[in-house]
């Protein structure tokens, strides 16, 4: 990248965050470019040399926001061999960041769901469905395995998602609980019940079907 | 009540329930006072005859969906002794609410949270905070009398929350997962965990502190 270039990423990042800013305390609705515009020191028609409309801005926030959490959670995760381990990490991760740095773009990705339409929409919901993906495949792979007691992998990946992304709605961080408190809490929460206790659930061979399972095939997956 | 008010509280009914699922599908920002009009089969000035204005219309429709939740939920469970099955039964009966009938009212009172100012916020937020205070105070009473392991109150009520208000995101009325399943699936992955093994907890005597508590009363509460 030339630096010229990253000049501009620099920019365009800047901006992205006031917007994000502006979208979250009003709706993106309730922004409009100029307002945007105005926060960011611009003149509308400067903004507009930086940016094609107001809904690839919401794009753009929402993909920076995504990268960022494939970055800073998905990622550091990913290769962690114990299925519960994984699952258990990527909760303190997502914790964190939906408590701490980009909050505003993840409470944008959460809330906006419904505004892009058409092919930027679709974009963004398969980066969404993929992480629902990855948390149903731990939660298999930890009934398989022998690691948590027979849990609907789809159900267990909702709850997860729903403790953790529920929390933009109350956190206060300036309130009596801390992050760690929040995300140690809800770890032990979730987790303290799926975990087969040591020694009771046989661990089934490679190939084999999981010998302890109540959910029969037919059900595993559910949202259409 | 007088037969013409009883008409005119149908007509007002099915007016909240047409704004509420434009609300829904629009958003409060996306949907005109004439469009509602419209949806209704009525004049702008027929709407008007009905209600003050757009806000006072999105503050009866919360209202409206509050009362169902404390009618259908809250006065249901309140008066069952054991805080456990007290528990259990609500988030049995929330899912419920949230995937069946008031699934258009629930989400206007999730998702337009913010929308709504002064006076008629305060008062929407008091009866969600009376809630939040409900499964607090049920889970510390849980842990007291024994039926519970230590686990932190407004943790664990926002836990609750979370796993029942994120379904109105991805649950589908057509999907794989009956509501039931979600029911049973989201009662077990929290309550298995949360649950004292029987004989391992001491119940104290009244007024005596929890034995095996291990939150100090410092930390309890939490939100700000």
């Amino acid at each position: 990248m030339t630096h010229s270039g990253q000049k501009r990423d620099e920019r365009y990042r800047a901006i992205m965050e006031t917007a994000a800013r502006l979208i979250c305390e009003r709706g993106y609705e309730g922004t409009s470019m100029q307002e945007i515009a105005a926060a960011c020191r611009m003149t509308k028609a400067g903004l507009y040399h930086h940016v094609q409309n107001k809904e690839q801005l919401l794009f753009d926030i929402m993909s920076y926001g995504m990268d960022a959490f494939e970055g800073q959670v998905l990622e550091k995760v990913r290769d962690i061999p114990d299925p519960i381990e994984r699952l258990r990490e990527c909760m303190r991760l997502n914790i964190e960041l939906v408590t701490c740095g980009f909050s505003k773009e993840v409470i944008i990705i959460l809330h906006e769901h419904a505004t892009l339409t058409g092919e930027a929409r679709a974009f963004i919901d398969g980066r969404k469905k993929r992480y629902v993906r990855f948390l149903e495949d731990s939660f298999s792979e930890a009934v398989r395995v022998g690691r948590a007691r027979p849990v609907q992998p789809t159900v267990a990946a909702f709850a997860f998602l729903g403790m953790v992304l529920w929390i933009y709605k109350w956190f206060q961080p300036d309130g009596r609980l801390s992050v760690q408190q929040i995300a140690e809490g809800m770890v032990d929460l979730l987790f303290n019940g799926v975990v087969a206790p040591a020694g009771t659930l046989p661990v089934p061979a490679p190939g084999e079907a999981p010998v302890l399972s109540l959910v029969p095939p037919t059900v595993v997956g559910g949202e259409s």
